[in-house]
C-alpha cells in the first residue's frame, strides 16, 4: 500500500527524510532474489542443523570434576515409583526409630553452574537436609510429604493440574502459593524428573501456526490450516506427539503483533516454516514445545524479537533457561538459537527512521550491560557486537517499528532479504 | 482420586472439619442423576434460549426520545466509501475557502447511556467539531485524517492490523500511542462502522475446544478435535464464518486453569457444549467471538467465574460492554449470560472449607457495593441477593478452590450438579 502515501509529506516530517528513507526500502526491495535462490539458503541451514544436531552433548558427555544434577523426563510409573520409594524408606526410618528427613537439592545461585560446552545451567550437587523433627524444618517436611501425596494421587489418576489447584488442596498447610510451589521444584529435583513430569503444568500462553503436523491428546492437528488465529500450545507437553514437518526453519517470533502478520500473510507458505509465540515472556509450555520441535524435527530456529535487551534477555530463556528453573535446564532449553532481528545493526541497514527508534532508559541500559556480562551472550562475538552497538547508540527499536515502511514490510521485504543474505547470528 | 486421601488427617487440619466436608461432598455426588436427565434440563434451557432470541430488540426498535448512535459491522467497501465520502466534503469544504473540520461523536461518560431495554450502553447523539484551523484542534484533526487515509490503505490491501503497527506508520505525528488509539475509535463513531471493520484488531487471548466446527479465514476448525490446547480465538472476526454446532450450551470460563481442566476431561463429550476463555480481562477478539456464536447458534451461555466483585465485572464487559467502548457495545456485548457459579451462595451449599475462602479486601467490598449500583446488577434480583451476599460475608473464592475435594470436582460433580438443579442465575 504505501509507497503513494509515504511519499505524501506529512505534517512535522520533512520531506526529504521521507522520501529517502522510503527509496531506500524500495531499493532493498529490488535487491530480493526470486524465491527459490532465498530458500536455497534456507536449504543449506537446514542441512546444517541436521548433521550438527546428532552432536548434542549431555551432562554425561562432560568429564566434570564435580558432580552436576539435571532431571529428565520420566513416565509416569517411574515417578510413581520413586514417590513410592521415597515413602517407604521415610517409614523404614521411622520404625527404626530415627524419624524421617528428605534430601534436597539446594536450588540456591551459588549450587547452579553455566556450562559454556552444554550453553546452560546446572545445578552443581549440593544438597541439604529437611528433618522432620526439626523446628526449623517440620513444616517444610510436612508440606514435602503432602506434595509427594498429591502428586501420586494425580499420577494415579492420569490427569494434570496446575499449581494452583495443588495449592487449592490444602490452603491451611501451605498457607501461600509459593511455598507449595517452591516445594513443587524441590520434588521434581529430589526426584530427578521435570516438573511436567508430575503432571502439574502452568498455564499456555502461546500459539503455534505454520508447516507442522502434531496430536494434542490423541487429536490430528494441522497448523496449515489453523487459520490466522493459530493453535494454542498445549500445556501439557507429554500429551504432544508425533510431530511432523517439511518446514525448512521454526520462526520463534517475540510478539503476537508480528505473530499474526505472518500468520495472516501465510508466510509459510512461501517459506515453509513453523511460526511460534509465547506473545511476550516465555512460558514453560512454549519452551517444553519449542525444544520438542527442536529436537524431534532437527530444524533450525530465527529468532525475531525487539532490538532491546529484553528482546535479548527472552532469547536468553528460551537458550538457556530461567535461573529459578535450572536444574530443568536440559529440557526446557533450545541451545542454538539464530539472532535473525531486529538487530542494533538492523536500524542503519534498513533505515528505520529516527522517530520509530526510542531512546533507552538508564534502566534498559544497564540490563544490556548486564548481559554483556552473561556467558551466553560472550560466547557469542556477534551478538557482542551488536549488544555493544545497542549500548553505545542508547537506541532500542520494536518489531513493529518496520510498519513505517508500510504493514507487510515485515513479510514482504524484511524477512525475504534477511534470509537471503543468511543475516543470522 | 481424593476421598481416600481427604480422609486422612492433616497437620493443622481437625480431622472432624475435613471429614465432614469430604462426606458432604460425597453426598453431593450420590445426589447427580443419570446424564440423561441433567441433559434434559439442558434441552429446555437451549429450547427456550431458540425460542426467545428471535425477538432480540435492536435501537432501531425503541422509541427513544433522543436519537442514540451505535455502530454497526460494515464490509470493506462500505468503510471505504465512507472514507471518500468524508474526504470529498473536507476537499469541497476547502475549495470553498471554509478550510475543513470533522464532526466527532462524544465518547465522554456525560454522552452514554444504559439502556435497560437493550442491557447495555449506548452512546447520546452529542458531537464535536475538530476544525484543522483551530490552534486547540489542529493536532487532532491532522491525526484523524492520517488515521482515515491509513485504514483506507489497509482496507485496500484487504490486510488486518494491530493498533501498535498503526502508531509506528507515523510516530512523529501521533506522538504516543493513546493519541492514534483513541482517533481510531473516533474513526470508528464517525463512520458509523465498528473498529472490527476497519480492520485493526486488538492481539488475541482467548481459546475454544468442544462441539463447534467453524471456518478462520478459509480453514475449517473442528473444535472437538483441538486436543488439551483447544484453538487460538482468531484476531480477526471477519474472517470467521459458518459456525455449525451440536451443542446444548456455550460455557464461558474466567480462567484457563479451569479451562484446562475441562479441556483434560473433555467436558463437553458428556454435555454437548463450547467452552471459551479470555483468560481474565475479556479481550476484544474473544468478545466479538462470543457474540458471533450466541447470535448464530443461538446458543444459552452458562458462566463460570471466581466468586468474587472482579468475576462479576467481567460478566458485566461480556454483557455490557466497557464503557470505553459504548459506541461499540451491540457488536460486543453478549446479553442473557446465565452466571452458573461460583457463586457465593454455593460456598456454604458446597461447604467449601474455610480455609480455601479469601477475606475480602476493602477495596474489593468497596467494587462489590458499586456493582449494586450499576443498572445491570440491578435488574437481575439474583445478582443482587447474592451480590449482597458477598459484601456481607466479606468472603470470595476462586473457582481452584473446588480443588480442596478433589481435583476433578469441578467436572464431575460441582458443574453436572449445578446442571441439574438448574441452578443458574
Amino acid at each position: 500500500m504505501s509507497e503513494k502515501k509515504r511519499r505524501r509529506p506529512e505534517p512535522g516530517t520533512s520531506k526529504r527524510s521521507r522520501s529517502s528513507s522510503s527509496s531506500h526500502a524500495h531499493e532493498l526491495k529490488n535487491q530480493l532474489k526470486p524465491d527459490t535462490e532465498i530458500l536455497s539458503s534456507l536449504h543449506r541451514l537446514r542441512a546444517a542443523t541436521q548433521s550438527s544436531s546428532d552432536q548434542t552433548l549431555t551432562l554425561s558427555d562432560l568429564n566434570l570434576s564435580s558432580p552436576c544434577r539435571e532431571v529428565s523426563d520420566l513416565d509416569s510409573s517411574s515417578v510413581r515409583l520413586a514417590i513410592e520409594r521415597a515413602a517407604l524408606s521415610a517409614a523404614r526410618s521411622i520404625l527404626s526409630g530415627n524419624g524421617f528427613s528428605f534430601s534436597i537439592p539446594s536450588r540456591s545461585s551459588s549450587n547452579q553452574l553455566y556450562l559454556p560446552e552444554l550453553d546452560r545451567i546446572v545445578l552443581k550437587d549440593k544438597t541439604s537436609s529437611r528433618p522432620f523433627a526439626s523446628l526449623s524444618t517440620v513444616r517444610k517436611a510436612t508440606i514435602t510429604a503432602r506434595v509427594l501425596s498429591l502428586v501420586h494421587a494425580i499420577l494415579l489418576n492420569g490427569i494434570h493440574v496446575t499449581k494452583r489447584d495443588l495449592f487449592y488442596t490444602d490452603v491451611k498447610l501451605f498457607g501461600d502459593q509459593t511455598q507449595s510451589d517452591a516445594v513443587l521444584d524441590d520434588v521434581s529435583c529430589m526426584l530427578g524428573c521435570t516438573r511436567s513430569s508430575l503432571h502439574v503444568v502452568a498455564s499456555e500462553k502461546g500459539v503455534v501456526v505454520g508447516r507442522l503436523v502434531f496430536s494434542d491428546d490423541g487429536d490430528r492437528i494441522d497448523c496449515t490450516r489453523m487459520g490466522i488465529g493459530g493453535k494454542a500450545i498445549p500445556p501439557n507437553i507429554d500429551r504432544v506427539s508425533d510431530l511432523e514437518s517439511d518446514a525448512l526453519f521454526i520462526l520463534l517470533v517475540e510478539k503476537d503483533a508480528a505473530f499474526m502478520r505472518l500468520a495472516e500473510d501465510r508466510f509459510y507458505n512461501r517459506f515453509p516454516c513453523i511460526i511460534v509465540t509465547a506473545k511476550g515472556q516465555p512460558d514453560v509450555a512454549t519452551r517444553l514445545f519449542l525444544k520438542k520441535m527442536k529436537t524431534e524435527l532437527k530444524l533450525p530456529v530465527l529468532a525475531l524479537v525487539d532490538s532491546d535487551p529484553y528482546g535479548l534477555k527472552i532469547l536468553s530463556v528460551y537458550m538457556c533457561g530461567s535461573k529459578n528453573m535450572s536444574y530443568d535446564s536440559s529440557n526446557l532449553t533450545t541451545p542454538d538459537i539464530k539472532w535473525l532481528g531486529i538487530r542494533p545493526s538492523d536500524l542503519d541497514k534498513y533505515r528505520v527512521p529516527e522517530q520509530c527508534r526510542l531512546p533507552m532508559t538508564d534502566q534498559d541500559v544497564k540490563v544490556g550491560k548486564d548481559l554483556l556480562e552473561e556467558d551466553f551472550v560472550k560466547r557469542n562475538e556477534g551478538w557482542v557486537r551488536e549488544l555493544e552497538m545497542m549500548v553505545r547508540t542508547r537506541q532500542k527499536a520494536e518489531i513493529q517499528a518496520l510498519s513505517s515502511f508500510g504493514f507487510q514490510y515485515l513479510t514482504e521485504v524484511y524477512l525475504p532479504l534477511k534470509i537471503q543474505q543468511q543475516d543470522w547470528l
